[in-house]
């Protein structure tokens, strides 16, 4: 079977709020939106982001979920860390923890964004990232 | 900046138990694996399972989470949407939603991992995924 995800949909309490963090912090367009959800084009994946009381019912699921999970941006320096962990916090995201190394090498952040999904901003010298975004396992 | 999502990286109690339901169930072979976090080379991105008190004191993130998100893989057609789900069963997935058409077209269901992190599997027509199992959003 193809080692394929295809959609990552995080649940949002407010649509208006999540495009300003993701808009304004990330600098993501969407490919499409609407009053309920909005769909970004990712590296050969989508990111959506639906009003969670819709995403709970779509998928027969209520309460507080099965704890901790990430996201990751990486970016194509150490230096480039800091810098989006600080521009991600003002249109609405929340640091969870400051830019520092690893012990497994590469350096790294975590913001929440303003519904508390939870993104590593990292630098990881031991994966490679094309021109078109894609992430290898290997240099 | 990069519309890239580099890792998405999901919490687990048992990395053995994991590992039987995406090696079984999705039949995803580990690019990267040790005693508390294995890699799966996904399309343009890398799927992580990583000990979930591990993840939540990297993250400096305790409790509950945000509440819904959802992975999705999506398949080739509506009749491969079910097989799936019921294959994801038997190594510890448990099914959330059977699969039905949803109002926007297309068709599917969900099911929760081991560690309850819930999977979309569906069929979309209004979206292309090459041979290399990448996603884009129209046709």
């Amino acid at each position: 079977m193809q080692q394929q995800i295809s959609v990552i949909t995080l649940g949002v309490a407010d649509i208006a709020r999540s495009r300003r963090f993701y808009g304004e912090g990330f600098g993501w367009e969407p490919v499409f939106d609407n009053e309920e959800v909005i769909f970004y084009q990712m590296n050969g994946l989508m990111l959506g982001t639906w009003l969670k009381d819709k995403l709970a019912a779509d998928m027969r699921r209520e309460g507080a979920g099965p704890g901790p999970y990430s996201l990751a941006h990486n970016v194509a320096s150490a230096d480039d860390v800091a810098p989006l962990i600080a521009r991600l916090a003002d249109p609405g995201g929340k640091i969870l923890r400051e830019a520092d190394a690893p012990p497994h090498g590469g350096f790294r952040g975590y913001v929440a964004d303003p519904d508390g999904h939870g993104w590593e901003i990292a630098f990881n010298p031991a994966w490679t990232i094309d021109a078109g975004g894609h992430v290898k396992f290997g240099v």
